[in-house]
């Protein structure tokens, strides 16, 4: 049986669209409405047919779904759930995308009954954005995870899982600031510092920007892909997990001033075993089917 | 007309038995001598067939090339050119394939006759090392970057040129110091960073293993490959480009600290300037054929 028979969808960029094809590919039976802020983006929803109807208000969107999928960056959150209070029916769960989960539950419920609201997180995405940036694969074999709150019966919870499982994710539950923690550093710090390093060399004068495009494959180049994320969602990402990427950012940044003392006493021993350490991670990595085992990412060198 | 007819190549690991295969691939006539200092990495080289004689010395590897081509850690160059000081023929010439040029020309020089040594520089590769791990084509779309000495003449440093566009590559010629400073930007610093980052995510208490793993697909994965690269040549890289890696590094952290302070204040807008402006150096990356146009590296998701 179908954990739901009709998802709403609100948000049709790259994680909404790729969700709007995955029920299509793996539940087609049910039915997917959708809502985008844009006027464009709805426009573009509806020539992709990336739902049976989309609609122009958020509260229209909801009114006879038992699924709602925020898929708006997490400081649009609140506004949105705002708007749909009154349209959205007494049984219905909401869930949603976001980076953030103790942010977003508080800013849900603010809105919301708590006990309608099961915040979820696929571990997933690409650089690009938009609702063409979907595809119905984005989610099988990554992990979703799920954030109850203690407002949640359980079956409205396996609901959730169970949608997840649909499209190909793994599921695992886990406390809302304890997501936040990890997601600060398996994410958020990389996109900080991602982020960071491009606008480093974008700033050089002594070596160009066409020096730097030229020769970025000597590693360089492999930061620019998640620095060419959508600004926007990860602008709401920091400001609403704040505490948690500040802690990771200063252990990152001792770590960091340990190296930058080994090279400047040219300490040879502290930087081969600082170096040693990491191919461990990327193998089991690897192993367990989170990254290409392919050499450089299976790029084609051809 | 080939460049060089007789190739010595020092080193057999995976830039070394890369341009062992590219040469027996694009140029089939050359005949190639190889030789590394592990005995194991000999054998396996013979195994593989990468050359027509693998020889037991350095010395023994030089007595009859018209080009020698040092692939081994920038540290070791000064012990090699010494090893083949005294066999090498007064006409070859002596090329390198080191991520640092300045210290590089130094150590050969140090033990060879300048205007024999034309060093150089391919900016290609992928994390995995050894003689199993080289192709053909990993320098095909490339950039080599050719960094002559004062010494040299025209032909020699257009021989050197030739031979890699032979392979595959576009070359480009560059002052030492300023190889340098480019390559420490593009990346020197990327390498560090990554490895910082991955040893700070090995290091938390908070955050378990097998959780930086599982969701590493949030953007540290990303990081994960080029942490995974060579731990002895990248040490002798930042021993060796010691002054423009700091200076870079410098850089990083001032802009780093300046993102932190927004995140601390809550400052959207300084986040979000940041964060607008990268997107426009991934597209230059791609447009110009440095990386693949497809989402995710081109990454599989089936």
């Amino acid at each position: 049986m179908l954990p739901f028979a009709r998802v709403t969808i609100i948000g049709l960029g790259l994680i909404g669209s790729s969700i709007a094809r995955a029920v299509r590919e793996y539940m087609p039976s049910v039915r997917i409405t959708g809502h985008d802020v844009s006027a464009e983006v709805r426009e573009a929803a509806r020539a992709l047919k990336l739902a049976d109807d989309v609609t122009d208000t958020a509260g229209a969107a909801v009114t006879d779904a038992d699924l709602v999928i925020m898929c708006v960056p997490v400081g649009a959150m609140a506004a949105v759930a705002s708007e749909i209070a009154a349209d959205l029916p007494g049984d219905a769960i909401v869930s949603d995308v976001g980076s953030c989960k103790a942010s977003v539950a508080a800013a849900l419920t603010a809105h919301l009954p708590a006990s309608q609201v099961v915040p979820a997180h696929p571990v997933a995405g690409t650089e690009q954005s938009g609702p063409e940036a979907g595809f119905a694969t984005l989610f099988r074999g990554r992990w979703c995870i799920v954030t109850p709150l203690t407002e949640n019966d359980e079956v409205s919870v396996e609901r959730v899982a169970e949608f997840w499982r649909r499209l190909g994710a793994d599921v695992e539950q886990m406390a809302p600031d304890h997501h936040d923690l990890v997601l600060a550093v398996t994410s958020h710090l990389p996109h900080l510092i991602a982020y960071t390093i491009v606008g480093t060399a974008d700033d050089l004068q002594q070596v160009t920007q066409s020096e730097v495009i030229k020769f970025s494959a000597g590693g360089f180049r492999d930061f620019t892909r998640i620095a060419a994320s959508d600004p926007v969602m990860w602008r709401d990402v920091f400001l609403s997990n704040k505490d948690a990427v500040l802690d990771m950012l200063q252990r990152f940044s001792e770590d960091l001033s340990q190296l930058q003392r080994a090279i400047r006493w040219g300490d040879g021993d502290a930087l081969y075993d600082r170096f040693a350490r990491t191919r461990a991670i990327r193998r089991s990595i690897v192993d367990q089917g989170q990254d290409d085992a392919a050499a450089d990412f299976g790029r084609k060198h051809d």
